[in-house]
């Protein structure tokens, strides 16, 4: 029982559910369900299918993610990046609008719920904490403008295409000619209406005396009345017969069941894009469901919210959606309205099943212009250039990260984006860490303290060469110490002893003890003894277990003081004398 | 002038070039061209070049190796792994015996050359760096196998073929009907003798009396003596009529002035086996030169290595040869001759051409068999299992790294082997590094060290947790650093103060900075303070440039000790009750 309990983490929760528990989870799911219908029906626009793919994508996933995750608050649907890379994945193979773009779309759903499901089970939650916060940071803003770019041609009225910003950029400019006036009227008002909305509205209302909750809920209620003042503005004035594209048609109907389309070729290529969809969905899940749990010292379990995922996008496959994922949004809002425990999510989904079915021919007139102008300034919170300025502050290689995913993602699509960017920043901290910090160091006089000689007034003897290495050893930066170390000692012929000062070094793989080995014997043949000091338990356990110490020329001595007291012993009798600086260094 | 010598270190050591080291040179020169007569032969048949390509690789690359490098012993030219290399890149592309194949040889040289060029001329050569010694050792296990078996056809008088293990078993096997039995004679007879020549000959010289010197002249004589007997065999058996494959006619010429082919197509094909020969190349050669250069405390400066060696193959590729390095043999050989300075290798270069234009009749009747024996022989000594058992006693991932290594080159041939291998041995460092130690920590009473409260009967407070983290910090791991102390401060109520000591923290990345100000959010949401204490002077310069400190609610310490003073101060009034363990840890 327990055992099925932490692979159903609703056994926990629903044996506890309380009456208070409901009434605020219902709540909760009326506020994110108005909330939901017209961000469900943008993000199927942004993703390439028809409107009520969104819908359906929200039904089912949630309830699966009610019952598998562990999230109290996390809420589960169509989200704006991922809706982008499912464009792009399913871009590839098939035109939008064609029923192979809309296959194609619940098998990478499908795919990736199962690579989540799997990652899941064998507890490999790790993998993306590969995806460092600069690459993170810098998909999400190149993502951001890519999708605002993307719905330029909406609040145009022109059918401009490309995946990529330059694709786009010269693709509207092609397009031009194309623009409809009345549609420019209805996008841009509605895009500076929402813009002002979020940013000028809740200041207003609390200006006016009204509460701060009554405030936000009706600066979250924003979209709605765009939605519903074009519509009615299309409807009353026939502007749809003026070329102003509006929603259509929507079937009236609850989720369908769907089955994915599992021909081999498909699913070799949506392998890749599955993948990385998988990661950036889970990551951006992870990251808003452990905020939201640490506010209510909750904790959730990473392992287990991909299997939460994976079974919600495996139910969006097979109900007419695409690929889901916990949204930043729609959490914030349902964890702000109360949301106690994941019911609130199925009692959203019942809510959009209800508007399934009865709320569709309600969005016929609906202009896809103020669907563009909800995504736009939605997205344009994901855009946040000041990361350039922090990663540039901070570290030049975190920003190298940041700069090149940005400028790769906007050049060459999400896709490229993204793994560009996580080999680049595992290539540049191999490159860090490929040229650690060893300094040379001497005895502080009067002290047992020894720093480095070229900060600090050292005792320090001819015949001794101490280097304390400041990172841990391992193939790549192994041979630079090697380096560093027989280059000080070939120009000095003075030297006898060198002493490795190992206090930070937290590991030495086998390619750096061979490249240990390797010095012990070319010190040998300069007739130079090697000798460490401060060597760590871990790293001492398994020099242990090497033929390293057989033939060490030298000692390990537990304390840098041991080694020069027992090296070169004048240096410790401090006071005797001037300070002996490192020879020409 | 100066600047000038640091890309020509010949007018380093030319100026001092005395008589005696003339003397030296051109001896040691007298002994390496017997050697590498049959040894060129033979590398030329493995890379499935003519004869002489063996040979013309071995003249005009010598010089420039000369001139431009910086070893004073190394000995360039043909070697084996490099040979099979060359034979698996350009196999991919043309026959082998056909002017294709030829062509082919001579561009992958010069691309390799201008490779190698770059990477000095950028001064990159830390790139090597990253071929760990697991992949290293791997490879030139799974190499030598590689070699030994493709021989075996000749040893066999077979026509089989095949670049990987499974390929070439499979096909000796279906060739075993044609074996010619003379040919087994020779080749086995052959292999037998310089088996025993390694193994058995010196130490039965020395037994007989004869000097050490002399006996080693003597082993290192046995190919030259089986090539002769087994060529007069040839010769005065008539066997070459009788099915016996034999080297036939070499050109009896100086190295031919070639042009490589430039088409685009055959560069776009040649240039990812290009690199992996260049680093291949430069990696068996540096360690080769460091190790000669230690023994008379000599240096080599590895970005200048890298221009020798790209000379040298950009002038085997003009010059009718194929992809050369710095031999193991030849180039101790050539040490333990006593070669003191490059102009040996140039004196070789002259015996070589002699021995072009002069006795290329005599190995008309060498039987293939003979050269092959050779080869196996040599190459066995390449083949050292017993680096497996090393890695196994010291570590699981060097293990793993080892013999993915090998298995991958034996079955997917040599590119994807040496390729798979770096990856995978980047993805187990990184997997590695991604789950650092990380100890909770107490006081030892009567001390003001910190030790592990697992290992050691320690002093704590239940209110203050302190984590004493052993890995410096970067995106792979900073979230398994944020989980573990949200984990342990989620469960224990009691905790007010969490400090983490970070004296083996050499670095923190932007991923890691801000998994640290996540971290100081959640547990503020908790109402616990985050502190540091020990932070090495760098990181703190670093962390002092970010927001964290700003938002810190708790304070840095210089010392744990002050942090226990000021957090919990019962703590260190020792002696007054009973050491509290950890709750429930």
């Amino acid at each position: 029982m327990r055992r099925l309990a932490r692979y159903l983490p609703i056994l926990s929760w629903g044996r506890q559910y309380t009456r208070g528990a409901l009434q605020n989870d219902m709540m909760a799911a009326v506020i994110v369900t108005i909330m939901l219908i017209p961000q469900s029906l943008a993000y199927a626009m942004l993703a390439g299918l028809p409107p009520e793919a969104g819908i359906y994508a929200s039904i089912l996933p949630i309830i699966l993610y009610a019952i598998f995750g562990t999230s109290q608050a996390l809420a589960v649907g169509p989200v704006a990046v991922v809706s982008l890379m499912t464009a792009a994945a399913v871009g590839q193979i098939a035109q939008a609008g064609t029923a192979g773009y809309v296959a194609a779309a619940l098998t990478l759903a499908l795919l990736s719920g199962l690579f989540l499901l799997m990652l899941g089970l064998l507890r490999l939650g790790f993998i993306a904490n590969f995806l460092s916060h600069p690459v993170i940071a810098g998909f999400i803003t190149a993502s951001g403008i890519l999708i605002a770019t993307s719905q330029i041609k909406h609040v145009l009225g022109v059918s401009a295409g490309g995946a990529t910003l330059p694709e786009m950029l010269i693709s509207l400019f092609q397009h031009l000619g194309q623009v409809n006036l009345i549609t420019v009227v209805l996008g841009v008002g509605a895009t500076g209406f929402l813009y002002w909305v979020r940013k000028g509205l809740k200041p207003a209302l609390k200006k006016l005396g009204l509460s701060d909750g009554v405030a936000t809920i009706a600066t979250r209620a924003g979209p709605v009345a765009a939605v519903v003042a074009t519509t009615l503005a299309v409807w009353g004035f026939g502007l749809d017969a003026r070329g102003v594209n509006i929603v259509g048609s929507v079937p009236q109907s609850l989720p369908p069941l769907t089955m994915p389309d599992l021909s081999p070729e498909l699913l070799r290529q949506l392998l890749v894009p599955a993948i990385l969809i998988s990661i950036i969905g889970f990551v951006e899940s992870v990251s808003v469901a452990q905020t939201l749990a640490a506010k209510r010292r909750q904790r959730i379990d990473p392992n287990q919210e991909l299997i939460g995922l994976g079974m919600a996008n495996i139910g969006a496959g097979f109900t007419g959606g695409y690929p889901v994922t916990g949204g930043f949004a729609r959490s914030v809002v349902n964890f702000d309205a109360g949301a106690e425990t994941p019911a609130a999510g199925a009692f959203t989904a019942i809510g959009l099943a209800l508007a399934a079915v009865a709320l569709t021919p309600l969005v016929y007139y609906l202009p896809t212009a103020t669907l563009a102008a909800t995504i736009i300034v939605a997205v344009l919170s994901l855009v946040d250039f000041s990361i350039l300025r922090h990663a540039w502050a901070y570290s030049r290689a975190d920003f190298a990260a940041v700069a090149g995913t940005i400028l790769l993602t906007l050049i060459f699509g999400v896709e490229t984006g993204v793994s560009a960017g996580v080999v680049l920043s595992i290539l540049l901290h191999l490159y860090h860490t490929s040229r650690p910090h060893i300094a040379e160091v001497g005895l502080v006089p009067g002290t047992q303290h020894f720093r480095n000689i070229r900060r600090h007034d050292v005792h320090t003897d001819p015949e001794l060469l101490t280097m304390r290495v400041d990172e841990s050893l391992y193939f790549a930066n192994a041979r630079f110490l090697e380096d560093k170390i027989l280059d000080r000692v070939t120009g000095d012929e003075a030297i006898r002893h060198v002493v490795l000062m190992f206090p930070a070094v937290n590991a030495v793989d086998l390619s750096a003890l061979e490249t240990l080995e390797a010095l012990n014997a070319r010190l040998d043949d300069m007739g130079v003894k090697l000798h460490f000091s401060e060597v760590k338990g871990p790293v001492m356990d398994r020099l242990r277990r090497s033929h390293l110490l057989d033939h060490l020329t030298g000692q390990v001595f537990l304390s840098q003081w041991d080694a020069v007291e027992a090296l070169t012993p004048a240096v410790c009798l401090n006071g005797s004398g001037q300070p002996v600086r490192g020879a020409d260094h």
